[in-house]
């Protein structure tokens, strides 16, 4: 990346350049912050080795050049000379980026809805396990559509366990370290029963919420029982183009959340139901109607309409044009991003069994391990 | 509590009423939402059975009646008659809340400064573990302070996780179930060195960051070592009072933190420094001078002031006036509301052995244990 015609603005305050042909400013601080010198960062670990504090208030620029694919830098009054990688600027360059709308999502996420039927995305064990890029590629659909299935798993319990730690750890919680989905006679969980569930994401009574679930197949005999999933992103970016009010109804207050079913546990949480940044990227979907408690963080000259958004936004997840359906047979799991990716089941009853297990992890992880093997691929490509 | 004096309003569409004289209205939606009758709720687990879809959009209410503590209903057009606790009417009363002003914390947290030194939260091993009045205590002050003290537990290695299932589970990380808190020789994090840490909150790189650190001492003979902890929703709420505008910067802006110290891992976050629910509850910090990652959420005419407001913030929490400084012996741990508390120590070098264990568990697990038995008391309590 070529850096060049760098000169001085605001008295040294800040930096204006060239980045392959486009125009940026730089802030001192923020560039005497961002440092990459051995007396700055750790070399060994990367992490920053001085604070804020550290650095003059009064830092400015007292110099500028630029030569090929490099800025240098003298900072007054420390003196220092700092050298800046072209690239390093342009991929955090932070002059002129817009504010976008409410609702938008973050690069690489993909959102979908019924048609993606012919192209669910799955990977087998044997693939994933033998074949790091088969991994990347199941990881990779993980981030792109929030859940991806896997097929030909060793049929036996506590595998699903085996499928977390392919890319991080399990969260134990109440619910053990993992949980058995399958009727029981005293059900401290609904889900622990026969019956139908609507698509939902787990325990929003948990904040945070596990943000990875793994469930995973052993027995599949009875009629009925298949999975669904929904995009929760897609349902709430509908809400919003047919009700904007609606959305930000349900984005601006906080839903109350609880589960108090089992002895020694009484689990709330108040967060809403569509989840914002602060700079209105979508993050999160609360959805359970289990667990949905009585919410008292709206005013009354909104809760008719704040019903009516919840009530819409439950009509489009229910919308079979929303939703991929398909059934787990032994030996096959799939995982959903949780805060993202609502999961339903059929009811079933009769003849035959159903029998799952459910466990949790974390998302951060994922993208961790997924990130980690881009930059390995990387590097020794590169080799 | 009374309810008297019920009467229809808006058509049915919604009911006023006098709780304990107090007049309080609630719409016809929101309480057949919230019914308890066993056809709504399953009575051995309290989990709603119906959908908001189960329930018609055109809900009215067709009848009231107040008598003694109860408030009884007939919906149309299911027809269906519910009764209705005044007590939990007026625990979940919604009409005429008023907003508060941004940066405000939930009921029960009290903010503290260094004068909180003579009245350090702190529990024995003894007594939590033989009686449970006094690791209520000790929970309802990791609530109350974002952090708790516990001394005299057994001096062996992996005893913190046994502190950690007081309360919950833990939370598992690339650190592993638990972490070795030491001078190593090629360290993947500056914490294993004897350097001094800069006040700060763990991980804010992880989404979710770990809600609880549990750090233990085994060996305590260096010179120095000392940890302190600052209130980090104090020192928010601090630079709120000098500097609003600043406060609110930092709150609207996502900032960025990164790990990717070690072989396998790269950690990234992009989340406010400052956090607030949408209606402005302070419910987080993130505060890490060594994972502060490039910020480039900030505009550029915002980002100068954006960085004084970060300096300000930094310097409140390095006043001594906001720190509490303690030095855990051996057999000693604290647990710190990552979400909220900071923790620290001073750097430590020379002669003498420090070694510290660390190890990660929610929040969530903390509150629900809490809340818990504080209903089986109250249960047992009037039997």
């Amino acid at each position: 990346m070529q850096v060049s015609d760098a000169r001085l603005i605001d008295g040294g305050g800040a930096v204006e350049l060239s980045l392959g042909g486009a125009r940026h400013r730089f802030h001192a601080l923020w560039l005497r912050d961002n440092a990459q010198d051995a007396a700055t960062r750790s070399a060994g670990n990367g992490q920053r080795l001085i604070t804020i504090l550290d650095i003059p208030a009064d830092t400015r620029i007292a110099e500028a050049s630029a030569a090929g694919g490099t800025l240098s830098l003298r900072f007054e009054p420390e003196g220092k000379v700092i050298d800046y990688d072209g690239r390093w600027l342009a991929r955090h360059a932070y002059d002129g980026v817009a504010r976008q709308a409410p609702g938008w999502t973050a690069p690489g996420i993909e959102r979908w809805d019924s048609r993606l039927h012919n192209q669910l995305p799955v990977e087998s064990w044997a693939d994933v396990t033998a074949d790091r890029r088969a991994l990347v590629r199941w990881l990779a659909a993980v981030r792109r559509y929030g859940f991806a299935v896997m097929t030909d798993t060793p049929t036996e319990p506590g595998t699903l366990c085996k499928v977390a730690e392919l890319f991080g750890y399990v969260r134990e919680t109440n619910y053990g370290r993992h949980f058995e989905v399958r009727t029981e006679v005293n059900p401290t969980n609904l889900a622990f029963t026969g019956l139908g569930l609507q698509a939902h994401t787990d325990n929003p009574y948990r904040d945070p919420v596990p943000t990875i679930q793994v469930l995973y197949c052993l027995e599949s005999s009875a009629a009925g029982g298949e999975n669904m999933v929904v995009d929760g992103f897609a349902a709430a970016q509908r809400l919003r183009a047919e009700n904007p009010e609606g959305f930000d109804l349900l984005a601006n207050h906080c839903a109350r959340f609880e589960y108090a079913g089992e002895a020694g546990v009484c689990l709330t949480s108040r967060r809403p139901m569509i989840e914002l940044a602060p700079d209105g990227e979508l993050i999160g979907i609360r959805f359970n109607n289990r667990s949905f408690a009585a919410v008292t963080d709206v005013p009354f000259d909104k809760m008719e309409a704040y019903y009516a958004a919840y009530r819409r936004l439950g009509e489009i997840i229910d919308d079979t044009a929303m939703e991929l359906t398909f059934r787990l047979e032994p030996g096959e799991a799939f995982v959903v991003d949780n805060t993202r990716v609502l999961h339903a089941r059929k009811g079933y009853s009769g003849e035959g069994a159903r029998w799952l297990q459910g466990c949790y992890a974390d998302k951060d992880g994922l993208r961790s391990a997924y990130y980690a093997m881009m930059r390995a691929a990387v590097l020794e490509a590169a080799e």
